[in-house]
């Protein structure tokens, strides 16, 4: 599809897209580029693509589309040292959880001729790194853009295409809308799950090992989100601030009025709150969004027979 | 190892228990008693007992063992029934999730001669009813017993026997530390994950399909606890009050802490909190507590080819 693909980091979501670049053929040459001389070493012995280097400059120079899926708060750096040498018609995309301060970092650094389409693959594990990529991670998952006022929309259709062929399905909406719409269904359930289990780490009362050895009554669901990627997480604190504040606002709201009814005993209001939920994750069900087998299909967990299986 | 076991209640717990009691065969006689007729209906097609009724009573006659699994706030009605027809040296027993208030619900009505020891299977799906049960649903799961300064040590260990059978670990404490220790593990991430399924659910400035659209971003992980039994959830949250009340204190003094963190862009407070999260997910993954498979092991939904082999 491109002659030539520049992955600007190669973590979960860009070693994925090595993966499945692979898989299906979808560029000449793939180059690869990352910070860290380690993980860099690590791409490479995977086979992840056809050149390395620490230099996203030389990674980015003649490719056709560069894709940046680095922590949104290096979006910045990392378009102003490539911006210059991006080739005219070339696409430039990236894979940032927020929309708005990606594209205020990047836009100013983008010349004219380049093709800017800012993206968003709702795809992610709880692991990271170059070894956590699998070609599957974008199956079924939606990809996001939010072009700007001048995208061309044949620029466009040929980014859609290539996210259609790693499995995704394409949605496109404005930027603020994004950040809105992601600080609700992805960045407040990470900062309440980050949040749990920070504060079930500092009891006294309660040991760690009683919580972890305990955790299969529900705490455990919340520390597979806290176990995410700490740096990327910081940032998409730090760039997505207002929306975040604002849904952390109502979460609160919610919960001291949910806390009033747990005090003065007002079992109808729990009722029907708790009955109300239930919908919702049948609706996320029947979206194809999550399986329905009972505790996410792992009640295999310590069944030795079952664990072979896996 | 009883001659006759009676099951008071035959849901999630109270199905499990009959389908591992049948498979290794630790009753003479298993009588199951629901106050629904339908659910009784139900639990007679899945031949789930060998004596059917909706009266307590009459199952609870002459049995060697009682287990009550019902919703805690029943509990004390069902003893105040069964209580003058439980034969001496008959073990009554009791599944609940909280344990002080059942307790105080059961034990008035307890005759001498009769071993009352409250216990607590950590173990559960956010599936309810007869159809949910499966025999494997307390293996390596941990059965927690809460037992009066009387109780006799023989009946202890012959219920720990009963339990360790159905595939249990066997841990005593005493019942204020249970229901400490119960309100942070699973009912602080009950409340929570029905919370902010209900803040998402009341946005206006995303609209549902949105949230359940693109819900496998994090929101997704939520809704499974958040889909659980709502009359058993309401009566933990209405008789563990305090010790949840205390545990929602901390939760959200903390989360004000990390707002305050995200508003002044404090990045090095968020990394911290971050990292140290991390630390505690490993642990649970290394007590055999959850797997270490990423999202779950459900990476699968919605690859066809992927859900055939599930």
């Amino acid at each position: 599809m491109f002659e030539k693909i520049a992955l600007i980091g190669i973590g979960l979501i860009g070693s994925s897209l090595a993966r499945v670049i692979r898989c299906e053929n979808l560029a000449g040459h793939l180059a690869i580029s990352t910070r860290s001389a380690d993980t860099l070493k690590r791409a490479e012995q995977l086979k992840l693509g056809d050149s390395y280097t620490t230099d996203p400059v030389e990674a980015a120079r003649n490719a056709d589309l560069v894709i940046v899926s680095v922590p949104v708060g290096a979006s910045g750096a990392v378009a102003e040292a490539i911006g210059p040498v991006l080739k005219k018609g070339a696409i430039l995309t990236d894979v940032g959880s927020t929309k708005a301060s990606v594209i205020a970092q990047m836009a100013p650094h983008v010349s004219q001729g380049v093709h800017f389409i800012p993206g968003h693959p709702l795809a992610g594990t709880e692991k990271s790194g170059p070894d956590a990529g699998f070609p599957d991670l974008f199956k079924n998952r939606w990809c996001i853009f939010t072009p700007l006022p001048d995208t061309e929309p044949a620029a466009l259709e040929r980014l859609s295409e290539f996210w259609r062929r790693c499995g995704a399905n394409i949605d496109t909406m404005d930027p603020a809308h994004h950040d809105m719409t992601l600080a609700i269904v992805s960045h407040l359930p990470h900062i309440i799950a980050y949040n749990i289990v920070g504060t079930a780490d500092d009891l006294e009362a309660v040991t760690k090992s009683e919580v972890i050895k305990y955790s299969a009554s529900g705490f455990r669901d919340f520390t597979r989100l806290a176990a995410s990627d700490p740096t990327m997480w910081r940032d998409v604190c730090l760039h997505n601030k207002d929306a975040i504040l604002e849904m952390l606002a109502r979460f609160s709201e919610d919960l001291a009025s949910l806390q009033r009814a747990i005090r003065w005993g007002d079992g109808d209001k729990l009722f029907d709150l708790f009955t109300r939920t239930r919908a919702v994750r049948r609706s996320i069900i029947e979206a194809g969004q999550d399986i329905d087998a009972p505790d996410f299909g792992r009640q295999a967990v310590g069944s030795p027979e079952k664990k072979t299986a896996e």
